[in-house]
C-alpha cells in the first residue's frame, strides 16, 4: 500500500451512519415506494435542470482555466441534452422490474420448519466516479430503486455539478417515502478516502474511472469493489475461419469504440489462415486508422510495427492493435491464459470442436463465438442497467445489473422446534422443495 | 497488519501454478470422472487406514510430549472409527448432484444470438484449518466434486496425519482421470503465509479455525475469503412469546453445542414478560450449568452476575449466557444492530406484526422466527454439505454449501454479429428469455 489511507473522520463516520440508519428504513420500503422516489427524484432534476447546467458552466470554466484535458472535459461537461437524457435515464430506471423480495429457495425442513431466502438490499454502496457527473444520477437512482443508501464522490473538478445534482435528488426524496439522509455527497479527498475504510458502514463499493483508479481503491480497501482494473480481451481467429467474418469481428471488436473495457487488444491469429487472412486485415485496419503491432511472424505477413513484450498485456484504450500468429488452437488458449484479464474473449471458427474447446477451456466472464466482443455490456445483455462489470472470479462477474445490488438473506419459521430433536433421532428432516 | 507476510517463495509459486493446471483439466472433466474420482480416493482412503491411523498416533505422541491443550487433541485424534466416518463422509460427497455446467440464463439477443450463463468450478481453492486432519478429507472431496484444485494447509500438530491422508487421496486420484497434482499439501508456516498471497493462482481461501484465525487471514489477503471471525447470536424472547416455547429454544440455542458458532450468547427479553419468564429461566440455566451475566433490570430479576459491557459483544463459545431485559422490540433490534455480528438472530413471539418487524429488520445471514438459532447449518438446511459460513453481506451468505465452490461464465453464441449495427439501429435486440 503506498498511499496511506488514513482512518476516517468522526465527521465521516456520523454520516456514514446516518446514510445506514436511512438505508435500513429504506429496505423497508415497498416496491411501488422506491419506484415512486426515483421518479420524484427525476422529476426534481426536471425542475433544477437550468441551476444544474448553470453549475456545470461553472466546473467547465474552471477546468478550462486550470488547463483540465481535453478528454476529462468531455466527460464533464453536462449540457441540457446530456441532461435530459441523464433524467430519461433516471426514469427508465424506476421501471427496472424489483430485484428485492425474490424468493430464490424455499424448503421444507420438516413439517412447521420452512426455510426461505430473500434477496434484500445491500445497505450502503460507497461509489467513486472521476469527472462525469451523469453519473451521479445513474448510480443513485440504481441505489434507491434496489433498497440501498449511497454514499458518493465525485471527482473534485465536478463539485459544483454534483452538488446541483445532490440538491435536487434529495428535494425529491423529500417529496417520496424514503429519506433524503439515504444519498449522501462526499466531497474532499479525505472523505474519499475515509470511505475506503468504512468497513461494516459500506458495503460495496463501486469505482467508475480509469483502470489506475479501480487498481488502488481495490489495494486499499477491505470493502468488495465491483468492478474491474483491466479489459485486455481477444479474438482468435481459428484455422476454420471464415476470413470475411472474422474481420468484420475485428473491426467492430477493436474500432466501434476503442475506449471500452471489452474491446479487444489483441488478434490472435492460426496459422493456417494467417497468410490469407493477413493482406486483407492489414490494409482494413490501416483504412479504419488502426496500428498494428505484431510478432515476427505478423511482421513476415506485412505488419510494419514490432510488439514488443508489454503490448500482450497492454490495455490500448485506443485505435492500436497487437498481432500474434499462432501455431495452434492451445498456443492460442496458453496466449490468453499468461496476458488476458479474464473479462471478454472470442473465437471465430467454423470447427465445432475448437469452438467447444474455447468455450470450454478459457476461464473468462464472457467467453464468445463467432460474435463480437463488445457484446459485453450489461444493457446488451438485456439486464436494462449496469451497475458495472466485474472480472474477479466469484460471483458477481461479467456485466451486473441491479442485481448486483442485492443480497440475500435465510428466513426461517418453526413452531418451537429445537436442534437437539433432529441430534437425538426424535425428528428427521424432509428437506422438500417447495414452489417458489 | 501486524503481521508481515512474505511474498510467496518461487518454489510454492511452482507448486501453485501446477495446481491451477491441473485444476484446469479438472474442470473440463465430467460430472461422472469427478464423481469417479471421489469415490476413488474413498477407496485409497480405506486401503491405507491402518497407515494413516499410525501416522496420527505419531502427530498425538508427539502433542502429548509438546503438551497440547486437551481441546486441540481432541481435535486432532483420528481413530478407526473417525476415520470410517470421514470416508463415508467422501462418499457422500460423490453422490451429490453435480453444481457445474447448470444454466442459470438462457437470452436470445437476437436472431442467432444467444447468451447463456453456466455454472463453472472457481478453479484453486486454498484450505488454512487447525489441527482437525478430518477435514482435509472433506474439502479434498468437496473440492474435486465441485472440479475445483486444490492447496491444503493442516495445523503443524497435525503435520504426519495430513501427509498420510493427501499421498492416499492422490494414489486415488492416480487411479481416476483428474490428475493427482490438482491436490496439493501445504506444511510449513511460510507457505501458509504465502498462500494468502497467491493472487491470480488462488480463487476463494477457506479457513477452518479459531476466529482469531480467520481474522488473521481475512486481513492479510486480496483473496476472497468464506468465512466468519464472529458468531454473536441472539434470541430475542417478545412480550407475546410462549413462555415455555422461549425457554424451550432458549435453552437448545444456548447448550445444544456452546461452542459452535450459531449457538446464542444473548438474550433480549422483553419487560412486559420478564418477570414471568426470567424465574424459570434461572433455574432452567442453572440445571443446564449455564452461568448467566445479567442488565441492572435483569439482576432484580434474579440473575447474580453483572453483565460487562464487553459482554454484549462477546462469542463466549461456552456455557454462559449475558442476559438483557429491552423497553420492547426496537431496543431488541438496536441491541442487534450494535452488538451482533450478522451472522443468526432469532424472535420467539406469537404476535405476527412483532414476527413481520424483526423478519424484515434484522439484517443477519439468518433470521428466525419460533425456533432453534442451531439450525443455521448446511446440512441442516438440506444443502447436503457445508462448505463454511459467511456473514460477509455479499453472496455466498449464511451456510454455503457446493454452490459456494463454483461461479458462472456466460457464453454468447452468434454468426458474424458485431455490435455496431444494434449502435446505428440497423438492428435491433430481442432479449427473449428462453427456456433454461
Amino acid at each position: 500500500m503506498s498511499t496511506p489511507v488514513p482512518d476516517p473522520s468522526p465527521a465521516l463516520l456520523q454520516r456514514a451512519a446516518s446514510v445506514r440508519r436511512s438505508a435500513m428504513a429504506l429496505g423497508q420500503c415497498s416496491d411501488a415506494d422506491r419506484r415512486a422516489a426515483v421518479l420524484a427524484m427525476a422529476d426534481a432534476l426536471e425542475a433544477d435542470q437550468s441551476a444544474i447546467v448553470a453549475a456545470n458552466q461553472a466546473d467547465l470554466e474552471a477546468a478550462a482555466s486550470d488547463g483540465l484535458a481535453e478528454a476529462l472535459v468531455a466527460r464533464l461537461r453536462l449540457d441540457g441534452p446530456k441532461l435530459a437524457a441523464a433524467i430519461a435515464g433516471v426514469r427508465q430506471v424506476a421501471q427496472l422490474a424489483d430485484p428485492v423480495g425474490v424468493r430464490q429457495l424455499h424448503t421444507e425442513l420438516d413439517a412447521g420448519l420452512v426455510l426461505e431466502r430473500v434477496s434484500v438490499p445491500l445497505g450502503v454502496l460507497g461509489v467513486i466516479f472521476e469527472a462525469r457527473p451523469d453519473a451521479v444520477m445513474q448510480i443513485a437512482s440504481l441505489a434507491i430503486r434496489s433498497g440501498n443508501g449511497a454514499l458518493l464522490k465525485g471527482g473534485r473538478e465536478a463539485n459544483l455539478s454534483c452538488a446541483a445534482i445532490m440538491a435536487a435528488l434529495q428535494a425529491g426524496l423529500t417529496r417520496s417515502r424514503v429519506e433524503p439522509t439515504a444519498l449522501e455527497l462526499l466531497t474532499s479527498r479525505e472523505e474519499s478516502l475515509g470511505l475506503l475504510r468504512l468497513d461494516g458502514l459500506v458495503d460495496l463499493i463501486i469505482p467508475r474511472g480509469s483502470n489506475a483508479l479501480v487498481r488502488f481503491i481495490q489495494d486499499n480497501t477491505r470493502i468488495p469493489v465491483l468492478g474491474h482494473a483491466d479489459g485486455v480481451c481477444h479474438l482468435v481467429v481459428d484455422a476454420a475461419a471464415d476470413p470475411a467474418m472474422a474481420l468484420r469481428l475485428a473491426l467492430d471488436s477493436k474500432t466501434q469504440y476503442p475506449a471500452a473495457c471489452n474491446a479487444i487488444e489483441t488478434l490472435l491469429v492460426h496459422r493456417a489462415i494467417a497468410p490469407a487472412f493477413m493482406p486483407k486485415a492489414i490494409a482494413a485496419f490501416a483504412a479504419a486508422g488502426v496500428e498494428l503491432r505484431g510478432d515476427g511472424a505478423a511482421m513476415a505477413l506485412g505488419v510494419s510495427k514490432a510488439a514488443s513484450d508489454d503490448d500482450w498485456s497492454c490495455e490500448y484504450s485506443d485505435l492500436i492493435l497487437a498481432v500474434r500468429i499462432v501455431d495452434d488452437l492451445e498456443a492460442a488458449l496458453e496466449h490468453i491464459r499468461r496476458h488476458g484479464s479474464r473479462h471478454t474473449d472470442a473465437i471465430c471458427t467454423g470447427d465445432p470442436a475448437a469452438a467447444d474447446r474455447f468455450l470450454a477451456a478459457v476461464d473468462s466472464a464472457g467467453v464468445y463465438l463467432n460474435c463480437s466482443t463488445r457484446f459485453a455490456d450489461g444493457f446488451r445483455y438485456g439486464f436494462g442497467a449496469e451497475v458495472g462489470i466485474s472480472t474477479q472470479t466469484l460471483p458477481p462477474r461479467g456485466p451486473v445489473g441491479l442485481e448486483g445490488l442485492v443480497t440475500y438473506r435465510y428466513r426461517l419459521r418453526g413452531d418451537g422446534h429445537i436442534a437437539s430433536d433432529y441430534a437425538s433421532g426424535a425428528r428427521r428432516f424432509s428437506h422438500r422443495a417447495l414452489p417458489l
